[in-house]
């Protein structure tokens, strides 16, 4: 079988550093290459993150590219203080690693996902774990690109349950709720891996202490940055019982859309002031014989946390 | 097969019209008594509807009782000027019926719901197709009903979809959004058939057309009764391209669920200020391994009208 094509769309903190990880190991995906947002961190962070990471992993061959910096609706960008406690100031739970040799391409992010459409086609899947600033303006840039992309899996929304930032909205969603709107309601064929199947998928300390007790530099580093962000979730979300594995499921559906059950809608993203960044089905289109979009509504979370587990915990006993 | 004990709980516009008449016609299906709520109408108006209806179905051994005259956080109720446009001032499209030799029963339908539910066990189905008053405030006054019903099949809220009241809120969950989260998040198993599918099931004046054709009395009131609602839907939904059946698919479903697919979730019902009478899963009770809820996702629209068509047509060539 031929591996999929997979460019993941990051603000990189902790989750989305799972979500690299289980890119670089998946065996049937090819990391093509990682776009960097704004969202947990700025964007310049976020690459630099993605770049540590991605070195920690022993992946350095994964080009590495700096998207758009904020929202089209606004002219700048700062952390919200909440991001900078659930991931920390650095995004990755204050743990310091090695400065990268490598930079960021030259390229822009959004340029990059153009480009690997026209190429790859439907074998080629974008999955943004941040806002959707940067697959918009690609979207907006190029709009052939819609009829070319295979898919797009992104974390982000909430149809079934309330968001995280407000009764309305989930995180990522917020951030750019225009950018989301222009990306559900575009024909590019679009899975919500949303907070409906995330917040039903969970990670422990049981889990991470694996990693710890490889006594690899990648699982002693992913094992500190794994229980900072576990910290902070015993502290907000005590009923949850561990950390909720976002970014790196939307890659597990990506590369194994059988981990989940979906629903076929045709969705859209309120973006007035009422209920801003409230994910939805859109009325209008309720008959539509093949909606564009489908949500995760259920998920195998069993299975999923055996796979995730497989793959991360094989990835970095081989990075010593 | 025995057939199934059904109370319908109704406020009875021209939806509940034809809910009873499928209850009435469904093979599968013993209606043991229709319980009246305000909404579409005041209850004594609704009352004197499913009276005058059953007269017209030839079901006048139906009993008929009054239920609660307002929701438990209000101290009455004025019917909405939109209700009244969409029902008709006297709830059946401005349709003249003839008076009803009966008369309501003098027990209340809240405690014919609970001797029911006694009495019957898992063999009732519920069906409220209005607000949530009367099954709360009986779950309230014998909270051991909650282990003998059946099964609730409601009509109301709007899971995957905007509401249609607001974005939050479905109308029948909007009148009493305190009563609905009661009913939602007591362990009663309940479906919820809301405008997710109901939207999705829609009657055009074609099929009106063979009612009138069969020329007998329920044949053409029913016709006109209908056509007075479609012609509302013509000029408020456009879109739509006929009426929905939002009423006598909660009937179709409690007699056969196969005609949806449903998702299992504990749901709440927000009764804040913020987003009144919003349905959503519970955050709380997502790894709940057995919910008592399930939200009706899709619906073989096809075929529910090919059956609610069946139904209805015999029964009306039935009653000249």
């Amino acid at each position: 079988m031929a591996k999929k094509k997979l460019i993941l769309d990051l603000d990189t903190g902790v989750d989305d550093a799972m979500a690299i990880a289980y890119a670089v190991a998946a065996p049937n995906a090819d990391l093509i290459g990682i776009v960097n947002s704004y969202g947990n961190v700025v964007v310049e962070q976020a690459a630099k993150n993605s770049l540590q990471i991605l070195d920690l992993l022993g992946a350095n061959d994964v080009p590495v590219f700096e998207g758009e910096s904020h929202s089209q609706t606004s002219d700048h960008f700062d952390v919200m203080p909440v991001s900078a406690h659930i991931h920390g100031k650095n995004g990755i739970g204050e743990v310091k690693l090695p400065e990268s040799s490598r930079s960021v391409e030259k390229e822009s992010g959004v340029d990059f996902m153009i480009d690997a459409a026209h190429k790859y086609g439907k074998d080629l899947t974008i999955i943004p774990t941040g806002p959707l600033t940067n697959l918009a303006s690609a979207l907006r840039k190029d709009p052939e690109i819609s009829d070319l992309i295979g898919h797009v899996t992104l974390m982000g929304g909430a149809l079934t349950v309330p968001g995280n930032v407000s009764d309305a909205a989930e995180a990522n969603i917020n951030q750019d709720a225009e950018a989301a709107n222009e990306v559900f309601t575009n024909k590019v064929p679009v899975t919500m891996v949303g907070l409906d199947v995330t917040l039903r998928t969970l990670l422990t300390k049981k889990e991470t202490q694996q990693w710890r007790d490889l006594g690899t530099t990648a699982g002693e580093k992913f094992a500190d940055i794994v229980d900072y962000y576990i910290g902070i979730y015993d502290e907000m979300y005590p009923e949850l019982g561990g950390c909720s594995l976002h970014d790196p499921l939307a890659v597990g559906v990506a590369c194994d859309p059988t981990f989940v059950q979906t629903l076929d809608l045709d969705m859209i993203v309120h973006h007035g002031e009422e209920n801003y960044g409230r994910t939805t089905g859109d009325t209008a289109k309720l008959d539509d014989p093949n909606p564009s979009d489908q949500a995760a509504i259920q998920v195998d979370d069993k299975r999923y946390l055996k796979t995730f587990m497989q793959y991360l915990t094989k990835l970095f006993a081989d990075n010593k």
